[in-house]
């Protein structure tokens, strides 16, 4: 169990947190009812010229699958459970139950149905900005409890059903950096996104989604050992000032966590605290970016309409979601 | 308990579904492999065309909340469940549990986490090309027994992940009609679906989604009695030539099937065996058109980006979704 | 939202509850760090004498069947639901998979394999001492805050795992009545209990379970309308005298919360308040007494060897249990 | 996938399984309809007898708590899953929301409340005589097809609700060996079946539940490994014809799976074929026997009057329990 979390506890590298905290710190900025967080820099017109990237005529998914072979190796979180509660070996061999209300099955007819059971961070994710607190409060100042055993009553992954229709850039730094993948522990510093922008001839916009590639869930993909939870890859909490200066909307990464692992202070993920708890930047966890590294390697072409919509999960912490770069 | 679902049965009406099935059937026109049916009408052109529709830059929803509210009332499907197995009262009471690996929460630091445990059709959902079977096929002739316990090995929803970027046009039936929600019973015919769009100033295009709007869900909202299951405001079944003369790639209504019901023919669901199963026709049911009908309304344009990817759950026989209208 | 528990609320009937508590309580009894309540009246020479009591060789189930026929209507609680991941039907057609480790089927073998999604409380069930807080507290005193998302650190129903073997009592008060079932709202009082004990010929020990029939599980079997959550027959506030001088350690019904609904007073549940939160006495509920109540009218044998354990589900508020009357 | 169920296939020791086959099937013995396989040789004899047992008056739980911690490290089957939806943390708070009906919380009531979520066979546990196929066909001949994806119509666990009431008798073969675990790869024969039971100085009686120890819950406690589906010790193929000349009605272990792994011949689980399709005895597993293994050695007293009923479940191919010996 941990302490009281609103206690002064001093650290390693709490003053970088309260530096980056006091000049980033969105709360406030678009109004004390706020829910949406960063995702306001996305307006009609960014919306616009999102869709006006769609010049091919394509999608390509950056869901991984939901399913066993998922990269939780149970404990804290299982991998997404689908459960068939009709199958047509039943409706063949003539033993599929008749429906209540005497629906189907019968004279030819036959159906297939199914259920899910899935923590909503399992695989390919948005983080909601109720999924992380720091000192008793989540984005906006919104007090931790309101988040109950029946949900969140701010800030819910619901409130961003309509927000994920946006630029999204890629940043490929792993194929930047002429790597598979990017070891783990690797911080991904501002410089090297800028790098790796201007490598791909790409500019970031207000407003955008950056998604950086490190490579990892496609080289771990089928035998994930410590993928989930261990040392990874990511983004330095030092690109605060950088997301800040770029009004970025939303980052997702290849990761589970988005941050590199181990930490770079003493503080569990310090860039959730700065980004999504103080600056409101949703985060995309464990995204497959296999096939849209690939596609945008090969057409030079790292810009693209993300459309990446949550389920509405009243009140949840997070959500799966299949999100699609449309070019 | 049914019989063999390959055994000749005479009903009523048998004799239509022998003949729209040996008109329209599209088993074989993109391939034996094919698995993708009437979404093979959206090419690279009617993306782009689709995306060029985006004018204002918003995304309205078309998504029911996932919650207890939800239309179901037990017995075969159940609501979407969302259990919190983190909380923010517990943060704040310093009662959260570390996690395994010495994770979280300490210094300031705090999460809230989820499971959602639901059918894949409780709600605004897709029906794969694997959900129906008739006389022991479902879409292209793949055999029923693809689809196990362990899911299907074929036209699982997974397979459509990529597939739903497209032209949208709301068919707003009921506004048309001039009432809040068509009685259930009511079939809408190919003339009204040509009404409704002449009066709209709308066209209908090849490899459109067509999305037609009864008012139930909006009407029934909150007091669902029989909305799941019962009669209902739909499709006719004398629809599936129209369907096929505009090469419509995908439906979807704001009820709990799509079809008029009670059916106009002694077979459960016939539409779904004629469109969905033989022509490749996904369907979109339970979805939430109150809002997307206002706003079409308001601004007189019922066309929009159709951006509805579904959740890539391995072997599903449908998805729940957060459909969006971009306009 | 409720207010904070621990504010002084003045209500009609707070004066009994005082007065009872203060009577009746037993935090501290069997030591401040007690966890078993009126469990400790069972000993060794209950269990024996309870054992003595097996004179013909049967076990009669007093446990509904946990399946999607059972009592909830949605909302709060949904019914139990098992879902197959591995079916004969499949294994027939040949497409059983085969498992991890390469495991079975193979050479004639097969398997069949399912997964249990259900409330603790959805049917018959133990409430665990964890169950209900008064003031800020559950039994003995200990602080409902024992209780987060990762489940209670203190009175989880995992704790009373060896404690539900003992002398079981059924008191047929439905029967005694020469009713089907009780009407909704009757208060079974204390005198009730005692005149139909004596018509019975049994008489009631310490350490007892006593299993009251008001016959509502059978007469609304398959047609439950309110059941759950409705008015109710059930056990007056006013036992609670009766429940202290008779040493009772188990109390259970064929309702859904043992008490009679609507209450007596302004409170909700206050028999729960004093006896599960006070005297430390579980609630059996929703258990299914009408084989039970047969047998025991047959033979005119009304006590029997009761083995009732809970599934040992590690901090859980209650568990689904099989109940076992033992003659 | 395998083949056909049916299709004749040779294997190194098929004729050993006919052999055993051919001399011990109890199929047809208790009629054609019977669903309870070898727990016909308990009847009230056996149960009185069984209760006579009961000399100290105490219960020994013999169930792995259900909780994350559990032996299942994904893939095929997960750890139970117990979720609080209703907590003592938020009631503390004020926010414990009111339930449907207006029912509590208020003016100091309160509650937690829990949903579960449990692979049947995830920890302590029976299979039921619709869990093992063998050649299209499952205990008494039934057919396989019996069990869908509805569940089985033919010996689901429910039927066995009032059968688990009998005299257990614990053979530690691990103490008698001498060893805290017996080596996985470890055959189990019907000679150290007898010396344990010689040198512990019990009987077999017909109608036991024999309840081997071997150790290896315990050893592997918190560090499971390959503990679940790995090789492991236990009962040989050959204790087939021991079992039935003891007419044993139930076996258990400590193990994943009874039997002896890797097996003895080129079949999976080749005593289940035998044993549990053919004899129609269930098979416990994963029981955890430290307790009662300790409490036998330290009284000389291996048998009890066993109490292991399970939920009924309906249709369900095994279920959880609490297996309780008392004495």
């Amino acid at each position: 169990m941990a302490g009281s979390p609103t206690e002064e506890v001093a650290f390693r590298g709490d003053d970088i947190i309260r530096d980056y905290i006091e000049k980033y710190s969105n709360w406030g900025r678009w109004g004390e009812d706020d829910e949406l967080g960063a995702l306001n820099h996305v307006g009609p017109e960014q919306i616009r010229a999102a869709a006006a990237l769609v010049r091919i005529g394509k999608a390509v998914s950056m869901g991984l699958p939901l399913d066993l072979k998922g990269p939780q190796s149970g404990g804290f979180r299982a991998n997404p459970l689908n459960m068939m509660t009709a199958t047509g070996t039943d409706y063949l061999a003539g033993k599929q139950a008749v429906l209540p209300g005497g629906f189907g099955p019968s004279k030819g007819f036959g159906f297939s149905d199914d259920v899910l059971v899935t923590p909503n961070q399992a695989g390919t994710q948005w983080d909601s900005l109720a999924h992380i607190f720091w000192k008793g409060r989540m984005y906006n100042g919104f007090d931790a409890g309101h988040v109950t055993a029946g949900g969140s009553t701010r800030c819910g992954v619901e409130v961003l059903r309509e927000s994920f229709v946006m630029r999204g850039v890629l940043l490929d730094v792993a194929r930047h950096h002429g790597v598979d993948c990017l070891e783990p522990g690797y911080p991904i510093s501002a410089d090297h996104l800028d790098a790796t922008a201007s490598a791909q001839g790409v500019e970031i916009h207000t407003g955008d989604a950056i998604i950086v590639r490190t490579g990892m869930t496609e080289t771990r993909r089928g035998n994930w050992g410590e993928y989930n939870g261990g040392p990874a890859p990511g983004l330095s909490l030092h690109t605060a000032p950088w997301l800040h200066a770029h009004d970025i909307a939303a980052i997702a990464t290849d990761t589970w966590g988005c941050e590199v692992r181990p930490n770079e202070i003493d503080l569990f993920q310090p860039l959730h605290v700065v980004a999504l708890v103080n600056m409101g930047i949703p985060f995309g966890e464990i995204w497959d970016l296999q096939a849209i590294g690939e596609d945008c390697a090969q057409d030079g072409t790292y810009e693209f309409l993300l459309s990446a919509a949550p389920l509405p999960i009243t009140g949840a912490a997070g959500s799966p979601l299949n999100p699609l770069a449309i070019k």
